[in-house]
């Protein structure tokens, strides 16, 4: 028997469509590990590579001296632009804003055939750092309200260039949905006293049966309300209501928790397409008490369709229970 | 420079990302073309082919004798069951409701290879019929909230078979998004005593530079605030709250400018991925005054990614006006 299930702190339903059911060993997709040890790290024509560095484009590196390890660079054909005036022109039904922002690029690792899942916990934590880092400097700009981290591996999950990075974009407004689930937050505190998600951080960690992996500072999990196979919640231990607001310890143990899980995705799962996304609350919180934030891995394993489109819900033909367990059971070298 | 435009029914932003600015003709794909003449209209593993049917899975057939134009079925592994009982369990974060509702698949030819563009506007005139009388048989069972009738055309749209067909799904609920842009017309009509679909439908027909094509009932447009290429709405001249409330006339005139536009699609952009969207109001509308069906035309032309998962709002690269332009100046024989 089908069922929908409610995310408590979004409000959003999907359909667990189990007349579908579809194992989680359905998705292993042999032979689709793009690193070989034979693979050369370096591609003439990629922009990102330690040699073709467009100069001009750079934000940050670090190191700042020597050879780099993570590079931010502005986007060469950005959504958003930084140096022009916030203008509004609301005509009738035309709405229209500027379009202000920041819109970078991080580069993680200088070799071009690497991932996020083979790299040490110690560049990992690098690349979190440069987050951290981009994260203070685009929220002392008074006009951007929302910041998103986030990074595309795959070409199933949009991404258009091999060589591993991530983006950062800092928007004028709040979209719709992320202030949806903001109002379904504070109410939520408003209602009980508590923050919704830690609430459900504590149900996941009682039932166990969704946890995928659990470190000093933070708890993955598949989502109850998993909108697709294998969604997934990093969530800190600490309620924390921003990402920038994070100390450096629990940065060290995310790139920890966060490489163990990649790791289980390309081994157990054969390297799939994914979008890592870290949704961080808007610049000038008013949410402290209510808002937690959190990161979430979607892989990439099916394509949105018309009902999808269509109703903003999600059809899920696989049980998040069994994803979950099914990633508990991979066996991943943790050393680096 | 990029602009943030939003859509004033949903309350929607989006990105208009002109520095990436690809322009409409970069969408054509040669060589697409799924239909010639010598393919055979038959497959003999198709479900949908003539022959094939079985009979048990049957709902609606049109003609009732003699061979049939259009047929409805159950599909084989529907996502929502009819014929259980509607039952609530919230415990705790666990909130579930058993998966109760419709999901049934509209076979829209007996032909194999074909494809809605390339029907006749009376055949198209059937399958929107059979639509309308599916659509009144749903709204009969009152655990039904929400219909969403849709269409999956091509793989990148999420079609697994290639034998033209649409679907309905009928909710035991309101998804949220569309509870949300339902909240929204509904404070429009509050605050100016106007139904917020008609302001825009008259704007844009004062404007002109977004209209794809007009028809007696019905005005064809690329949204001001269009999420991605070409993406449009159909929408009635009358108001009108939900489809099944069209008259009959009305629907012969909505699968004329359907056709049309199309058309546009499949000769001019040479058959693009496309979902086609009816997002009817829900079966007991309190809406009358300020919800206004209307269809809703995707191509699939670029991939969501992390940065549209992770905020709802989507970056556009395509100028809507310009897209728009394309399509009007696409000539197409209106002939059946």
């Amino acid at each position: 028997m089908p069922e929908l299930r409610q995310n408590l702190a979004t409000k959003e339903w999907v359909i667990i469509a189990t007349e579908r059911a579809k194992r989680p060993q359905a998705y292993v997709e042999s032979g689709r590990y793009i690193v070989t040890p034979n693979q050369v790290n370096y591609d003439p024509t990629c922009p990102f590579c330690v040699g073709n560095e467009e100069r001009d484009l750079e934000i940050a590196r670090w190191p700042v001296t020597g050879d780099w390890q993570v590079r931010t660079v502005h986007n060469k054909y950005p959504a958003l632009l930084g140096h022009e005036a916030l203008l509004r022109r609301f005509d009738g039904v035309r709405r229209q804003i500027s379009g202000v922002g920041y819109h970078e690029i991080v580069v993680e690792h200088p070799h071009h055939n690497t991932a996020l899942a083979l790299m040490s916990t110690v560049e990992i934590e690098a690349v979190l750092e440069m987050f951290y880092n981009r994260g203070w400097s685009i929220r002392d700009d008074p006009r951007i309200k929302q910041i998103i981290y986030f990074k595309n591996h795959g070409e199933n999950a949009g991404a258009s260039l091999h060589h591993p990075h991530s983006q950062i974009i800092g928007l004028p407004i709040v979209p719709n949905y992320i202030r949806q689930h903001g109002e379904e937050a504070q109410r939520f505190f408003d209602d009980t006293g508590e923050c919704v998600f830690c609430v459900t951080l504590d149900a996941e960690l009682d039932e166990e049966e969704r946890l995928v992996a659990v470190s000093e500072h933070f708890v993955a999990f598949v989502l109850y309300a998993a909108p697709s196979p294998f969604y997934m919640w990093i969530m800190p231990r600490q309620h924390t209501v921003s990402f920038p607001y994070t100390h450096a310890e629990e940065r060290a143990d995310l790139a920890k928790i966060l490489r163990g899980v990649l790791r289980k995705l390309y081994f157990g799962l054969h390297n799939p397409a994914y979008n890592l996304i870290i949704r961080s609350a808007p610049a000038y919180e008013l949410g402290n008490d209510y808002l937690h934030w959190h990161a979430t891995i979607i892989p990439r394993l099916s394509q949105p369709a018309g009902f999808e489109l269509g109703s903003g819900m999600y059809i899920n033909p696989t049980l998040p229970e069994e994803c979950a367990a099914f990633l508990r059971e991979i066996k991943i070298d943790e050393a680096d």
